[in-house]
């Protein structure tokens, strides 16, 4: 075997081409050059590398096009699983998902956030471990534990940096407990980011593209995708949408901001304007003192889409303030694409995808530039448990080896650095964790 | 000599290699090596290719440090000349920058951009020549010109997608022109990215920080840099945060956008507001009909510098939309400085500070996580121009030698394939450019 250039294994490479393998479920060495523009030679020194990880497949010969037929290559979805675990106000939800990104089990319960994380977090581990015996994952094959929630978040030592979903988990070092109670690495991530970066995982967004996510379940949170990669900036608190001022004059909102989008436009606000407007709340059988604003929510976006005209001005509105947020999200990261996620949108889709891009296509900047398009979610409203599955996977097997001179600078995203130092405090108090190759 | 490992001419290794040089103004290799994190090994070879190159010398012997003195080495800030070019409503500024960044010619003139682009080119391309020759700058040192103006531009294409500085510009190849009329290759910027370059090449912030820069001029513009390089998106139409909505109940605004920062806190606006205060107006001897508005909008500044109240109170209503859009712009990126450049700053520097400070302390999401920091240009009215001729040095010298694999995906900034193409469409009218190394 002739030996590698020290080029092939760089881990941007190797990610760019288990990506493009996984977009085309089966592929040939010479697809793969052409759709990366990368050589032969590093392709099947690529290629090569991920057969001996056992990660890629070959699966017979393409058709005739003219030459001789060529050998296939495809992911092995079974050889590797990922974790997500979202912690959110009123539920917790557990997915398990393969390298091709599919969802193998899953399971949700409510409580769970509303104890103190001490008591909360064996209990998610237990759930857990429960959910890989039910579906019959190896442990041995499961890469790790995406565990999102909440912004502001310290993501390197793994803390939340906020007082939800109560006061006792912030500062609470969340990952390394969890991951000690595991025995599994845990990375802590904003949900919103991780369910912008399932888009991509799943092939539902170009390779080289720009794209935002919007995600709106009890709170409004952003996340975007460079290139495959999500935009950090200085401290993984990025794309904090739900808190831009939309008002400088509006009400203070306990992230200190005023005015913040989510007081306009998220389920909350919608539910408190809806038990306001007296008929609807009688119409809908509205309950004031429920703990779970979502069910409260989807009560009213059921009624929009069903033509309730009351309930439809509630959600005009925070569609008209999600629109003007979409407008500054994509004049200032300069996006192509932005998908909407969450459960809160899953419910009533198409009323806030039609009414954002027609206030995109209207006030859009660079809009002489290139459209931007609104689109759903193609992971429904697990998007940010399914994301924090997928960064596991996406950071174990594509930035997962850095070499010498590639950790040397942060990558401009910033992403690798921050893997590792959340993984080693996983580690440290964890079992050990297979790394060799499985074959 | 030993043959360079292949990763030691990597465009981002010696960019940032060059970067530290410059910052440091003359360090050892060893202190080198510790400041990037890079192996000795790399460091020597990038070193010597440098060296090859001319841009970099030997130069003396550091102090005893307990060890054998060591080596120094410096730039060689003569090796080579970027020029920058901005064009504005009122004014056309150039400049010639060295490889320091330091600035060593200066030339501004009005006029220039209320002719139309056909006969405005020409006369900007004599002032390059007239420039040039009288700081005795050899032309085969000279690597490019970077002209920069408003956005929404076609920066691969080298033209404006604007209808500014008049509609003749919009849709038409200034990029092209101005090559073909000067010999040199021309690169299209937008004036607020080219700002933002131009802090991080004068070693104002750290090599890794990830920073914005609000531009004002006569509008408002931004730009934000992720370790040393511009976040770009997928047009390089990014960070324009002149005209995201303050107040969806707002005004629209020629850019299609409604309530846009612009017309709240630009210099325009801000003319308009003390023309309507009669006292003001008079005391002031505001010139409803001035065609330079940059010029009465000083007059209103200085007032409010030295206490006017009336004055003042025009500039803290700017300050206020500013500040609250410098909380959007950590909010989204999740910047550690904020860097305020551009002609309207400079007048009125230390109030715009002090009040964008305050609201970013009390307003920003992440403040847990770390402080934003507001600071001034260090490249005062001219940051735009310098900026300009910055982003050529910095895309000749750290990205202008795309390696095979390096090429192959965008850089997930975006940088390098669009500094390519707006060079070709420069060079393809252009006389032959010295490519070789000098020594």
């Amino acid at each position: 075997m002739a030996s590698s250039p020290i080029w092939a294994s760089r881990p941007r490479t190797r990610g760019l081409v288990l990506d493009v393998i996984r977009a085309a479920r089966s592929i040939s060495r010479v697809e793969l050059a052409a759709a990366t523009g990368l050589t032969g030679a590093t392709i099947s020194a690529v290629v090569r590398e991920l057969m001996d990880d056992g990660l890629v497949v070959e699966a017979g010969r393409g058709g005739p096009t003219g030459g001789k037929p060529r050998t296939m290559v495809q992911l092995n979805p079974l050889a590797r699983y990922g974790v997500g675990v979202q912690i959110e106000r009123n539920t917790c939800v557990i997915v398990v998902v393969d390298l091709a990104g599919r969802q193998v089990a899953r399971t949700s319960f409510q409580g769970v956030a509303t104890m103190p994380p001490r008591q909360a977090l064996p209990l998610v581990a237990s759930q857990v471990d429960a959910l890989l015996d039910t579906a019959a994952v190896r442990r041995d094959r499961v890469l790790g534990v995406g565990l999102v929630s909440y912004g502001p978040q310290d993501r390197r030592a793994g803390v939340l940096l906020t007082p939800q979903p109560t006061r006792e988990w912030l500062d609470y070092p969340v990952a390394r407990l969890l991951a000690e109670a595991l025995g599994l690495p845990v990375l802590l991530e904003n949900d919103a980011a991780a369910a912008a970066i399932g888009e991509y995982w799943m092939g539902a967004v170009e390779p080289n593209s720009t794209y935002g996510c919007i995600y709106m379940a009890t709170g409004i949170g952003g996340g975007v995708v460079v290139a495959g990669e999500v935009y950090r900036g200085s401290s993984s608190n990025s794309v904090e949408i739900g808190h831009i001022s939309m008002d400088l004059d509006g009400d203070e909102c306990p992230c200190g901001n005023v005015g913040c989008l989510e007081n306009y436009a998220g389920p909350s606000a919608m539910v408190r304007q809806a038990l306001a407007t007296p008929g609807l709340a009688r119409r809908l059988a509205l309950d004031p003192a429920a703990a779970d604003v979502l069910t409260e929510f989807a009560r009213i976006a059921a009624a929009a889409d069903a033509g309730d005209a009351a309930a439809r001005g509630i959600v005009e509105r925070s569609a008209r303030y999600l629109g003007g947020a979409a407008v500054t999200m994509a004049c200032l990261f300069d996006v192509d694409t932005i998908v909407l996620a969450g459960p809160s949108f899953t419910v009533a889709s198409s009323i806030y995808q039609t009414l954002i891009q027609r206030e995109v296509d209207r006030r859009m900047f660079a809009r002489r530039a290139h459209p931007v398009r609104i689109v759903p979610s193609v992971n429904g409203s697990d998007a940010a448990a399914i994301g924090g599955a997928v960064l596991v996977l996406q950071s174990e097997l594509t930035l997962g080896q850095p070499r010498p001179d590639d950790g040397a600078r942060s990558t401009p995203l910033g992403a690798a650095g921050l893997h590792r130092g959340s993984y080693q405090d996983g580690r440290a108090g964890a079992a050990a964790v297979p790394t060799g190759s499985l074959t």
